[in-house]
C-alpha cells in the first residue's frame, strides 16, 4: 500500500480488534487482551511491510511471520481473513471449536498462512531465529549477482512471558553470535502478565540486554502511532548484520473502558457488556463479525501486492533456472523437500570382522556419507560436536563468517537448538539435524514435543545412551529417557545396535517428510553383528527383526529382546545357552514405533506366539515392555539413577553381564527343564 | 586467615591444582582444565571469605558454595579434603570410581559438604539463585535486633556453559527482580568450551547482560591475582541489594606447557609426559597425591576459623533460644525438616454432596490450610498463579518489599523455577513447591530429575491436567506428561480423583523428607466421591484403593481402574452397568509408585488375581498400564495430541464418555455372557 489514510487505516485497526474479540466473545474462550493492543503494529506489518500473497501461503520467498505469543491467536486469524489467506469468516465464528480451522493457539498445517505452532512461551522466538538461519543460509548458498532469489525476512510478535523464557534467552544469544541481520522481533510491551502487574516479576532493561546479545534495539513509546512503528520496522530492514529488537509499548484490552491495561483483559471475554463499551470507545458501530466493504477493499491490497511480487519472484526464479540450472535444480529440490536419487549411496555397510565401533562414530560416518550428495543437510550440536560426532568434514561453520558452512555450532543451548531445528524445518530447504547427549533431551524435550506435534521431519542426534557413559555420573546417565521419548506421539525412535544398523537408521530418518526421528547412540564401542550387513536394512525399516536363531532351525525355547548395546550382550548369551543346550532367538528391536505399525502377521514371526519365554533387555527404565515380553516375561532394565564408574563396572553392578542375561534366563524360565 | 605469605599461598593453589591433576590421572577420565585454572579464585574464596567450618558440613548459617559448572568436581574434592571436610585422601584417589565418595560430578548426599549436585548446565546457577533466596526469607522472618541468627552468603562458580544455559539466564533475571544482595556468582571465564573456542559460539557482553537483570557486575582482569579476586568478593559483599557477578579471567588448564588454553585441557586426562611438564612449570617437586606437611597446616587454619564461627553462631542461637523462644521453636523445626504437631489439623474433608470442586481448587485449600500451620511453607508458580490455585491467602508477595513473604511469583521461568525449589529445599528451613500447567512440566523436567536424584521434598502443583483443559489445544493439553513423570527414578506423582483425594494427596507429600512429589490436578469441576471422606486418608497412602464395589457384596465380573478425573467416569460407567446386571468394582489409583510399594497381600486384595476382566481408563498415553490390566485387560488412553474445543467435547471425540467405557467392557468382556 502506498499513501496513508488515517482514518482507513484507523478503522482497519480497529476491524482486527473488533474481530478478534467477537472470536473470543463467541467461543467465551480466548484472549482479547493481546490483539486489542498488538494491532497497530500487526496491521502496519502485515499491510505495509511484510511480503507476502495471501493467495499462496506457500510461496517460498515470502517474509514468515510467527506469533510467538500464540494465545494471541485470535489476532493471527484476524490478519489472515482479512487479508485474503484461505480463512472463511465462519472458522473465526467457530474460534476454538472442534473441527475449526481456529484452533485456541495457532497450529502449523492446520491453517493456511500459520507458519509455526506456538503457545508454549518462548519457543515462537527460538523457531524464527531457526528461521532466520535457514534464509541466511540458503541466501548465500543459493544466490549469485542479480539472482536474490533467496531473500525474506523474518518477523516474530512476542510478548513479556516470551522474554522471560529462558529458551528465549539461549536462541536471542546464538541469533546475535551468528548476526542475523534479517531477524525482526517486535514485543509487544504491556508491563501486565497473567498474574498480574509485569514489575512484579520482570524488571530487567530488556533492550540493554539484547544490546548485550548483539541485537539492534529500538523502542516505539506509542503502540498506536503506526508511523512510528513502521519506520523502526524500516530501521529494522535496514541493519544488515544484527537482528533488531522493537519494543512497543502498548496497552493490553486498549480501549475496553473497565479492563485495559490489567490482566482482567489478558485470558478471559471481555463479557457482553465491556465488548459494547469497548467497541463504542472504538466507534466501531457494526455487528459482530460485520466487517464494513471499504475495509474489505482496504485489506485487499494486501493481496494484490503479494500477487504481483511473487509473479516477479517467479519471473526471477524462471530466468535463475535459465542462467544457473544446476543450484536452481538443487534449490528447488530442496524447496520441496525431495532427496537427490543417489543420497543414500555413499552410507557405509560394514562386515562382522570389521573394529569394534561405537554407534556414535558410526553416525558420525553416516551423516558424512549423507552430507556428500545431500546439500540440504544442515546441523550440529549443543556444543558436544567432538563427542556426538555431528562434524560434518569439509564444510564451514555456519556463521557471518561463512553463511553457506553446514556445521552449526549452537553452543550449550539445547533447548534454543531444539527451537531453531523446527524453525529450520519450517522455513523449508534445509534438513536439519542437531546432537547432545541423550539424558540431555530433557532439556530440549519441549521443542521435540512441538516437531512432533507440527510433524515435522528433524534428526536429533542422542548419543551417550545409557549408564555405560560411567565415569561422568548419574547426572549424565540417561535411564528414564528412552521410554519417555517413545511415549511423545509422532515420535520415532531408534536405537541401533551396532554400526549398520546405524547407517539404516539414517536411511530411515532422513527419507521421512512428516516424522521427526531420535537416533540414540552409545558411547562405547558395540561388535558389528553377524548378519546386519545384509539383514539390518530391510530389519531396522520394519522396528525388530531375528539377529540370531537356534542354529539347527528348530523352535526357540525361549526369545531375548533388546536393542542398542544390549543386542550384543543378548547375542553373547544365546551362544553361552547353546552350549548349554537351550535353542534362543534374539531379536534386535531398533525401534518400537515401526514395529507397531506392522502387519500381525509380521509381528508373530518374529515374537513367535508359541514362545512365552522372553526376555527383554535394556539398560533403561523397563515401562512397557510387558507389551512385547507377555505376561510370563522378563524384563531386565534399569529402575534407579546410575552411579559414577567405569561403563564397564556399572553393567556388571547393574547386571547387564552375559552371565546374568544367561542366569536369569535360566532361572525364569529353564530351571525346571 | 590474616595476612597474606604470598609463597605458601602460592604452593597452597598449586596443591589444589596438582591434587586435581592427580585424581583425573588416576581416573584416566575427568577435566582439569577448570581445577587449573580456576584453582586461584577458588582457594581466595574458601580460605578467606566463605564462611563454613569443614568439621560440620550441617552448621545451618554456613554460606553455601554450588560448584555450577560440575564437571571441575577434581577441583572441589581437593578442596573439602584440604580444607579439612571428613573426605580422605583415598576418596580422591578413587576418583570416579564404583563405591567411592567422588563421582564425575558432584552429587548431593554422597559426599560431605557438597551443597548441590550438578554437571547438567545452568542449574547450579538456578539453585543459588534458590538458596539465596531461602537464606533472605528466613532471615526477614527469623531475625532481630542484635539476633542475625540467619546471615550468610550464596556462592557459586560458574563457567561459560552454565552462562549460555537458558535456566541460568531465568534465574539470573529472577535473581535480579528480587534483589538478593548475598548472592555472588564467580565466572570463571575462559574462553574454551568443550568444541573448542568461545567466540564460535558465545560473543555476547556477559556485564552488561547482567547489569541489565540488575545485578552488580565486576571484572578480575587476571585471574591469577588473588588480591584483585578478593577484592571483589568483598566488593559483592558490600552490595546490599544486589546480586554480584564477578567475571574472571582465566586460562584453562594453567601451566600446561602444551594444552593451557585449549579445548584440549577441557575433559581429557593431561597424561603423563604433560602432567610432568605441568608440575615443572608449576614448582611442584611431589609425588602424586602428596602434600606437604606446611600446606596442609596452611589449610588447616580454614577448620580451626571455622569451628570458632560457628562456635559463636551456637551462643548467639542460644541466647537467641532464650530472647525470642517462639520463633527459635519454630525457626529450629524447620531447619530439622520437621513438622508442626498439628500441622495437617485444618486441612479440609469434603462430604459427597459438597458442590463440584475441580482438583486445582481443592489444592489450593489443602495449601492454605497447611500455611496456617507450617510456617516452612513457601511457594509459588510460574505466572500462573490464580490457574494453579497456589496463592497462600493473607501472606505478602516474596521479594525486597517483604522478604518474608511466602507467595513467590516465579514469572514465566519454569525451569528456574524447578531448579529454585531444588535450591529452596536445599538450603533447609524452608518446604517449597511449585506451579505450572502439567503440560509445561516438560520445561522443568531436567530440575525434576535433580530433585529426584538429590531426594529433595519439592512438591509440584501441575493442573490442567488433561485433554480437559479444552478449547487452548493440543500445546496446552498433556498426553504423555503422566508416564513421562512416572518413570524418574524416585519421584512419586499422585493423581488425585476428588477434593478429598487431593487433600491426602497434600497430606502424603507434605509428610515427605526424601521424596519430591508431584501432584497432578484438573481445571474442570470434579464430583466429590461417595465414601473418600473416610476412605481417601488411607487409600490415597497406599497408591490404590476401591471405590465402588458390586452392591450385594459378589466377586465383581470386571475391575474398572482410573486416576484423577476419570474415576468419577468409572463410578458413573459401574452404575450403568450394574443397572445391566454387571457386578463391576472400581478402583482409584492415584499413586502407581505407592501401591507399587504395598504388600502382595494389599495388592492382590484390591486387584483381585482371580479377576482378569480389567480396564484401565485415564486420558493420557497408556504406556505401562499392563502391569496392572494384565495380558487380557485392555487399556483406555490416548496415543495422539488432543485439539481444541470445548473439553466436554474433546472426552467425548476422545471417547471418555460413560457410554464408551460401558460399551467398551461390554464388548471386551460380557459379550459372550
Amino acid at each position: 500500500m502506498t499513501g496513508r489514510n488515517i482514518t482507513v487505516e484507523q478503522l482497519a485497526i480497529h476491524a482486527l480488534r473488533a474481530l478478534s474479540i467477537d472470536q473470543v466473545e463467541a467461543a467465551k474462550s480466548g484472549h482479547p487482551g493481546l490483539p486489542m493492543g498488538a494491532a497497530p503494529m500487526a496491521y502496519e506489518l502485515w499491510t505495509r511491510h511484510m511480503k507476502h500473497n495471501p493467495a499462496n501461503p506457500a510461496w517460498f520467498d515470502r517474509d514468515r511471520f510467527i506469533l510467538s505469543a500464540g494465545h494471541g491467536s485470535a489476532l493471527l486469524y484476524s490478519l489472515l481473513h482479512l487479508t485474503g489467506y484461505d480463512l472463511p469468516l465462519d472458522e473465526l465464528k467457530n474460534f476454538r471449536q472442534w473441527g475449526s480451522k481456529t484452533p485456541g493457539h495457532p497450529e502449523y498445517g492446520h491453517t493456511p498462512g500459520v507458519e509455526a505452532t506456538t503457545g508454549p512461551l518462548g519457543q515462537g522466538i527460538a523457531m524464527a531465529v531457526g528461521m532466520a538461519m535457514g534464509e541466511a543460509h540458503l541466501a548465500a548458498t543459493y544466490n549469485y549477482e542479480g539472482f536474490e532469489i533467496i531473500n525474506h525476512h523474518t518477523y516474530a510478535l512476542c510478548g513479556d512471558g516470551d522474554l522471560m523464557e529462558g529458551v528465549a534467552a539461549e536462541a536471542a544469544s546464538l541469533a546475535g553470535r551468528l548476526g542475523l541481520g534479517k531477524l525482526i522481533v517486535l514485543y509487544d510491551s504491556n508491563g501486565i502478565c497473567l498474574d498480574g502487574d509485569l514489575d512484579r516479576v520482570f524488571t530487567e532493561e530488556v533492550g540493554k540486554r539484547f544490546e548485550a546479545y548483539g541485537w539492534q534495539y529500538l523502542r516505539v513509546e506509542d503502540g498506536t502511532n503506526n508511523l512510528s512503528i513502521g519506520h523502526a520496522i524500516e530501521e529494522g530492514k535496514r541493519e544488515p548484520n544484527r537482528p533488531t529488537l522493537i519494543e512497543i509499548r502498548t496497552v493490553i484490552g486498549y480501549g475496553s473502558p473497565n479492563k485495559a491495561g490489567t490482566s482482567a483483559a489478558h485470558g478471559s471475554p471481555l463479557g457482553q457488556e465491556e465488548m459494547r463499551l469497548t467497541k463504542q470507545a472504538y466507534g466501531w458501530t457494526y455487528e459482530p463479525f460485520v466487517i464494513p466493504e471499504q475495509i474489505r477493499e482496504h485489506f485487499a491490497q494486501v493481496k494484490t501486492n503479494g500477487e504481483t511480487q511473487e509473479a516477479a519472484w517467479k519471473a526471477l526464479l524462471a530466468s535463475y533456472r535459465k542462467a544457473h540450472p544446476e543450484p536452481a535444480r538443487q534449490l528447488e529440490q530442496a524447496i520441496h523437500g525431495e532427496l537427490p536419487a543417489d543420497w543414500d549411496k555413499a552410507l557405509p555397510v560394514l562386515q562382522p570382522d570389521a573394529p569394534k565401533m561405537a554407534t556414535r562414530e558410526a553416525s558420525g560416518a553416516a551423516l558424512n556419507a549423507i552430507a556428500k550428495e545431500l546439500p540440504a543437510l544442515f546441523g550440529g550440536s549443543a556444543d558436544l560436536a567432538s563427542s556426538n560426532n555431528t562434524m560434518l568434514q569439509g564444510f564451514e561453520a555456519f556463521g557471518p563468517e561463512a553463511y553457506d558452512g553446514r556445521n552449526v555450532w549452537f553452543g550449550v543451548r539445547e533447548f534454543a537448538m531444539g527451537a531453531a531445528l523446527n524453525g529450520l524445518a519450517l522455513h523449508g530447504g534445509i534438513r536439519p539435524y542437531g546432537g547432545t547427549f541423550l539424558v540431555f533431551a530433557d532439556y530440549l524435550r519441549p521443542a521435540i514435543r512441538l516437531a512432533a506435534l507440527m510433524k515435522l521431519p528433524v534428526v536429533y542426534v542422542f548419543t551417550h545412551d545409557s549408564i555405560a557413559v560411567g565415569e561422568d555420573g548419574p547426572t549424565h546417565e540417561p535411564v528414564e529417557h528412552l521410554p519417555s521419548l517413545r511415549i511423545i506421539p509422532g515420535l520415532t525412535v531408534l536405537r541401533p545396535a551396532d554400526a549398520n544398523e546405524t547407517t539404516e537408521a539414517y536411511r530411515y530418518a532422513i527419507a521421512q517428510k512428516e516424522v521427526p526421528v531420535a537416533i540414540v547412540l552409545t558411547r562405547q564401542k558395540l561388535p558389528v553383528l553377524s548378519g546386519t550387513a545384509s539383514s539390518a536394512r530391510e530389519g531396522v525399516s520394519k522396528g525388530a527383526y531375528v539377529i540370531a536363531d537356534p542354529q539347527n532351525g528348530e523352535t526357540p525355547q525361549a526369545i531375548l529382546l533388546a536393542t542398542g548395546s544390549e543386542v550384543s550382550l543378548a547375542v553373547e548369551a544365546h551362544k553361552v545357552l547353546a552350549k548349554k543346550g537351550f535353542a534362543t532367538r534374539v531379536v534386535s528391536m531398533p525401534s518400537w514405533e515401526l514395529f507397531d505399525q506392522q502387519s500381525e502377521a509380521y509381528k508373530e514371526s518374529i515374537l513367535l506366539p508359541e514362545v512365552k519365554a522372553r526376555i527383554a533387555i535394556e539398560m533403561a527404565y523397563p515401562l512397557g515392555w510387558e507389551r512385547y515380553v507377555g505376561k510370563e516375561g522378563v524384563i531386565m532394565g534399569i529402575t534407579a539413577f546410575g552411579a559414577s564408574a567405569p561403563g564397564e563396572k556399572l553393567m556388571e553392578e547393574y547386571g547387564f553381564t552375559v552371565d546374568q542375561v544367561v542366569s536369569t534366563i535360566e532361572q525364569g524360565y529353564f530351571k525346571n527343564l
